[in-house]
């Protein structure tokens, strides 16, 4: 069986819920439908998921919030009527929605902000069943409380319990679709909790693990992940086969089409994730696997990410001190900070970390105790750095895939300010000001990827 | 003033050292000399250090070592007949060498090895001053314990105190030259203690950084330091100047020409360092500086070493965790390992260590641990790894070095199993097999030093 997954311009409108049905239907085995909120329609559009925030904002604060409310409610009766759903049925759904979001209990602000979050995907679960029973199938809307999916107690942020994977199992055994609403589940008291933001894409992972799917599909929309960043490059190509690591390695892209950490439940499984496109849906899209015996491309992507710096130190003799790393790495885990790199050469360091993370309090009280209980030679910060990734499993088995990138580098005159690249030889790090980045994706694609 | 330090081959004969003699009398400014003990006269030639530790290994042991004894008194007084030195004077030195040689006092063995190796360079240094005074120059022996040379009581393994520069800074003051036993100093409370071996290095750049020399002179018998081992390329390119921080970047070399821990007095009191060859005095030598205007070249000089190895471990997600690479580092710590890199992708990192620092029973226990604690997806061990650097301070100003490396050693079909770079930009790293060592290095050779 397979799991797909819908987000949200998926669901954004009668007309797109019509597609996602034909989708569903045109295939037996997509058994497990997760659907998300509906989603933007145009541009300018505010998705649903935004509206109920803003919604329980202004509920918590003045006691009701009508102009929210009715924004809502239209968008789904908009939804339901253009599926042409009978009137009793969308009356009953609305009623239920509109009883979450004037549930008096409001003493928790959390656990109501979540409760009315929840509500874009549940609602949307609803309208999707009874639209597939109006065309005849075999369709259920299943509650997450209902089928066990049980997580931690943390407002916003939930995560999944082991023991929830065994009663999810179950779905397996349910004849006909299970239609099941993302982004939620709940504690082992019946509280409803949220996964963190965009979190439909969770829900669906811990199913295609849970009844062991042959497949979790992510519909999107985009055909296919891509080589490179489409907003650099016009018309890139697709990748229609990635591993799991491969895809981990191009994180830096810029051009993220799904939840990262949402894959893990999928991942540790060992099921196949393929993303695709609701509105183009015979397109093969990607496919995420695990081990990838085709690696005859050498370089499978190039990602790209701005807004590093790095945290240069030296010290004559370093390499002999024991613990001089380790020491380093404390001070910065001590301020809770996570680093992406650290290239060294035999008596410096360079630790590479996001911007954002470094406030000046923060890089002021580092600076201090490096100096201070590491008694450095040397310490320096170097700002808006760039980092660029070629990846592929096939670079392992080709000499030269280095000189061939950084000769294209080099031709396309971007110094290179540091770089990195492990034993897994599945990825390349080149650390660039963050004025040549672009220009050095574009070196890179047409050394890779231009006949 | 000039501190000199003379190396063992300088001073293994009375014709080497009438050499080292004409070398400090042809400049009023060499002030401090500092004497090794006689070392090599040939290749199967015994070190008068071996035979003094041989000796007094066998005293303490068996009560009397005469034929060793025999030994050290012959290369001595050989050394005293040929430098023609008056009967009385050369008998008053032996008479001390002997006392020193049976010091009933050997209930702390470890204090009479470390005097009885001492004897080495002491005895040398008042041989030489003695030659010098019957060349009519005013020289005079200077013992370590009268200078002021304080420092830590550990056998073997002393360590300067701080208060010991201000002592010798007075040896500025003294008229003629100074000829100082290397390799020894004494405790607060008098009592002799060897630096580690090598350690006459140390003295000299102690005794520079005290007196605020304004070079420290350290004769040897090779003309200089070269761009790449001697011993893979034939009559390689000489380095004529160099930066402490290109000086270490090159310490994986092979071919290391003096004691480095040595030269951190020197370093830190910015005093310039000059290697020089006492058979060959007329060639500039190698001069070691703080900075360094002329950067034309862009590469300085090309090291490899061998034996190392790499621990890889990779886990979904890694990147996000913080403290992840502190903590495979504190298990590192825990057993008192050092290493030399850790090239990182996104969710792997590889941490290469010396292959002879990790046992087979660290191994099993850092393995276990990784697993236990990290609880990582993957761990592997790459053995027969050897690291080649490519070192400058001109590849800064440079865009395409890295290029011109990789493509060389991609035309040599050399693949990298790592690359490393920090924003030093001083030096760049290559994983490579052992067996693609030396053909790394001729490849590179080539490309950077072959007109």
């Amino acid at each position: 069986m397979k799991v797909a997954k819908f987000g949200g311009t998926s669901l954004a409108s009668a007309e797109q819920i019509r597609k996602v049905c034909a989708i569903v239907t045109s295939d037996d085995d997509r058994r497990v439908i997760v659907v998300s909120a509906p989603g933007k329609r145009f541009k300018e559009d505010i998705k649903v998921t935004d509206l109920l925030i803003m919604y329980a904002d202004r509920y918590l604060a003045e006691g009701s919030a009508e102009d929210e409310k009715n924004a809502i409610f239209k968008r789904y009766e908009e939804i339901a009527e253009g599926l042409g759903l009978p009137t009793g049925i969308t009356e009953q759904i609305m009623a239920e929605l509109h009883e979450v979001l004037t549930n008096r209990r409001v003493d928790d602000p959390a656990r109501f902000m979540d409760a009315v979050k929840a509500a874009g995907e549940d609602t949307c679960a609803k309208l999707v069943a009874q639209y597939l029973r109006s065309l005849g199938e075999d369709a259920e809307y299943v509650n997450p409380l209902d089928a066990g999916l049980y997580v931690t107690d943390e407002a916003g942020n939930a995560q999944v319990l082991p023991e929830a994977y065994e009663k999810l199992r179950l779905l397996r055994n349910r004849k006909g679709i299970v239609v099941f609403p993302g982004f939620f589940g709940y504690t082992a008291d019946g509280v409803l909790v949220t996964f963190s933001r965009g979190g439909s894409d969770i829900t669906g992972s811990i199913l295609a693990a849970a009844v062991n799917a042959e497949v979790y599909e992510n519909f999107t929309d985009v055909d296919s992940v891509y080589v490179v960043n489409p907003n650099l490059v016009a018309n890139p190509k697709e990748i229609r086969e990635i591993t799991y690591r491969e895809m981990r390695e191009l994180s830096y892209s810029g051009f993220s089409v799904f939840h990262e950490e949402a894959l893990l439940p999928a991942y540790q499984a060992g099921i196949p994730v393929c993303i695709k496109n609701t509105n183009n849906p015979t397109t093969p899209g990607t496919l995420i696997v695990s081990e990838r015996k085709s690696t005859q491309t050498r370089v499978s992507g190039i990602a790209s990410d701005r807004g590093f710096c790095s945290i240069y130190v030296s010290k004559y003799l370093m390499n002999r001190e024991v613990g001089f790393g380790r020491k380093l790495l404390q001070i910065l885990e001590d301020e809770g900070l996570s680093y992406e790199h650290t290239p060294s050469g035999i008596d410096n360091i360079s630790v590479i970390l996001r911007e954002r993370d470094l406030s000046e309090e923060k890089k002021n009280r580092i600076v201090g105790r490096i100096q201070r209980e590491l008694q450095v030679d040397d310490i320096a910060i170097q700002h808006n750095l760039a980092l660029v990734m070629i990846v592929g499993e096939g670079m392992r088995q080709s000499v030269g895939t280095s000189a061939r990138a950084t000769t294209a580098l080099a031709k396309a005159e971007v110094n290179l300010e540091m770089i990195n690249q492990g034993c897994s030889e599945v990825s390349m790090m080149f650390g660039v000001k963050e004025e040549d980045a672009d220009r050095a994706v574009l070196a890179l694609y047409r050394e890779f990827f231009s006949e």
